[in-house]
C-alpha cells in the first residue's frame, strides 16, 4: 500500500463537499487511503491572513455562481444554503469524536453525513437542534454527540487539528497533501489526478 | 459564427499565460473567436479589495510552486521569472496600440510574444530596454512601441479598458466571459469547454 494521503476538510465550504464527493474513488483507483481533516477554515484564512472569497463584495457574486457550477461540473446535487458561511466548530468537534472513539469510517460517514445535510438542504449545522436531527439521521446518539461537542477534550482536539494544518502549510480548503507536495482547491483535481498516477515528468521537484 | 468570447490576461500572470496557450485551441473547437483584452491586474485586485496571491506570505510558497506545476500540467514551459511581480503597463499599452492600428492578429502575437519571454525566459517586461527586446525579436518597431506607450492615447486606451474590464465584474487573470457567463481562472478550463459544447444542464440558470 502506497502512503495515504491528508484531505482536509470544512463543514462550511462548497469546494469541500464537492471534493469529499470523489476523493475517496480518485485515491483508491490508486492505490491510496484518505486520511480526513475536520479543520475550521476561518482559523486557516486567519493564519494566512487571508479572507473567505464571499468576503469580498465584487467576488461574492462570483463565488456562489461558481459554487453552483462547480457542483453541477461534477454532477452532483447542490443548493446554495440561506445561512452561510457558518460556524462548524460543533460538527467539526463530532468528527474528531467519532474519529478517535468509534472509528474512522463512523467519522467519515458524519463528513458525509454533514456536509450533505448543508449543501443539499441547507441545514443550518451551527443551530444545536439542526444538528442533533442530521446527528439522529445519520445514526449517531444525539445527546452523546452533543456532549462531546460542549466537552473541553473535544474542543483541544480540533484546535490541536487546526493547528497541525497550519504548521503544514494549509491555508485554505478543501486542501490535500500528496507524498508531501500540497494542493489547495476542488480543480485541483486533475492536477492530483496526474500526481497519483506517478507521472515523472509531473511529479518533479519545483525550481 | 457563434458570439466570441472574452479573454481577459495580464503579461505579468502566471495563469494568464498558460491560459493564453490553450484558449484560442479550445475556442475554435467550439466555432468561437477569441476577443482579447490586456489589462492590469493590480487595478482589478484594488477594485475587488483583493491582493496578489503572492502578497500573503504563507500563500506565496504555494503559489510560486503551483504557478510551475500548472504548466506542467498544461505542457508547456516555464520559468520563475527573478522579477515578480512587474508592472506591466507599457506592454499592454503596445497590445492596444497593435489593437487599434495593426491588427488584432498582431495584438495576439504579441501578448503570446510577450507573455513567452517573460514566462519562458524571465525577460522583465518592465524594463525599457528587455522590452524593445522583446518588441524586436517579435517583429515590431521598438521605437515605435516606445513611442506609443509613452503617449498618452494609449495610456488612456488601456486605462478604459481597465475600467471597462471592472465593470464587466473582472477581478483578476485571466478570467473570461462566455455568453455572459464569467470564468476565473486558468482551472476553469474544464468548465468553459463544457460549457462551450452546449450541454444544457451545466449551462442552466444558477439560482
Amino acid at each position: 500500500m502506497k502512503p495515504a494521503l491528508d484531505f482536509f476538510f470544512d463543514f462550511s465550504s462548497p469546494y469541500s463537499y464537492i471534493a469529499s464527493e470523489w476523493i475517496e474513488a480518485v485515491a483508491a483507483r490508486h492505490g491510496r487511503a484518505v486520511h480526513w481533516h475536520a479543520i475550521l477554515l476561518g482559523v486557516t484564512f486567519q493564519a494566512a491572513e487571508l479572507k473567505s472569497p464571499v468576503a469580498h463584495p465584487i467576488k461574492r457574486e462570483y463565488s456562489i455562481r461558481d459554487f453552483a457550477r462547480s457542483a453541477r461540473f461534477a454532477g452532483l446535487p447542490y443548493v446554495m444554503p440561506a445561512k452561510f458561511p457558518i460556524p462548524t466548530q460543533n460538527a467539526a468537534r463530532i468528527f474528531w469524536w467519532l474519529h478517535d472513539t468509534h472509528s474512522t469510517v463512523r467519522a467519515v460517514a458524519w463528513a458525509h453525513a454533514g456536509l450533505r445535510a448543508y449543501f443539499t438542504h441547507g441545514a443550518d449545522l451551527s443551530d444545536g437542534a439542526t444538528l442533533a436531527t442530521v446527528a439522529t439521521e445519520s445514526g449517531l446518539d444525539a445527546a452523546a454527540a452533543q456532549a462531546a461537542y460542549t466537552d473541553p477534550l473535544w474542543k483541544e482536539r480540533l484546535k490541536r487539528e487546526n493547528d497541525a494544518a497550519i504548521a503544514a502549510g494549509v491555508f485554505g480548503a478543501p486542501f490535500f497533501i500528496v507524498d508531501g507536495e500540497p494542493f489547495w482547491g476542488n480543480d485541483r483535481r486533475g492536477q492530483i489526478e496526474q500526481w497519483l498516477s506517478g507521472h515523472a515528468d509531473f511529479q518533479r521537484t519545483v525550481m
